[in-house]
């Protein structure tokens, strides 16, 4: 028996279409580029409506970006979150953005994390989370987001995660809906 | 800016010194499995004390293995339930183990999962996971687990997944201890 080669890469148009040598100043920017993610994902059919990216805090540097890769790659980890801590530690050659380079760094997601990707966010070193669309909102579209408290912020907080909700909430929950117009498949419903 | 491929291998220990062709019946031949990959993961310098694989329910084959490869990969996500449930995915061609040939599939892992694994246990379309170590046992060394409360369990079992703890914990449970005897990097604490 034969364990394969795991590859996991971004879609073609990333490094096309979206722009990644700028710098992202307000929350508002950085939520911009983690929607265009989200949106152009479901234009081009290739996942989910969900995008984010990991930036440089001060700076406003992208050092990673992930749209949703669940359906295209045949991999339940790949939610958008997952995709870019998994591309900026590649990139920055280390398992915790804590300890990269004297640099803190932030995520801006497109959607409030689900349950594995909240417990990611833990794991992954970064000292702040933007969030776009809501549960309520991808719930509504037959979404799960499994296993999230209350608690489960405060556990976040309580170990230097600053969380913060609703960012461009309209923008992204639009993504969401055109997902739901294409009829785009509930993949965790 | 040029996103890597990030690519996810087992060691090549796993293929070579781990029967991954026999059938494993009970729940105790299933963790002994999980433990043994999580112990020769820590006594070849693999990574972290943590083993799971991924079973066929009724006939016992083993469809997917992991090991933590959180520092060998430089990837926050790769834990060993997180490993398994990849390459089980990436063998059978699915990105639901609930839809994947008329079967339902299981995972033993060496330890309580963390709130990243519980959230993609979910994710991972398995109907039952057998668990080794309890979170306290890992939490006593150094590692965090994240937030996990009893409600996260009820959730999961809400939905058609049973959980079943403590099976060969002592066995899975010393494979932790050697590790913090032999002075392992906590990457998560």
């Amino acid at each position: 028996m034969k364990h394969p080669n795991v590859s996991i890469t971004l879609p073609d148009w990333v490094e096309s279409t979206i722009d990644l040598e700028s710098t992202y100043g307000s929350d508002e920017e950085k939520m911009r580029l983690a929607v265009e993610l989200s949106r152009q994902n479901v234009l081009r059919d290739t996942g989910g409506p969900f995008g984010a990216a990991v930036f440089e805090r001060g700076t406003g540097r992208v050092v990673g970006v992930g749209v949703n890769s669940v359906v295209r790659l045949n991999n339940c980890t790949l939610h958008g979150e997952m995709v870019a801590f998994m591309m900026a530690q590649a990139r920055l050659g280390c398992f915790s953005l804590k300890s990269a380079g004297g640099h803190e760094y932030e995520l801006a997601t497109s959607c409030d994390p689900c349950a594995m990707c909240l417990g990611a966010t833990l794991w992954s070193g970064v000292t702040r989370v933007i969030c776009g669309a809501t549960r309520d909102d991808a719930v509504r579209l037959g979404f799960d987001e499994g296993p999230v408290f209350p608690e489960s912020h405060a556990y976040l907080k309580e170990r230097g995660i600053e969380i913060v909700h609703g960012v461009l909430r309209a923008e992204a929950g639009a993504v969401l809906e055109l997902y739901h117009a294409r009829k785009g498949p509930i993949y965790n419903g």
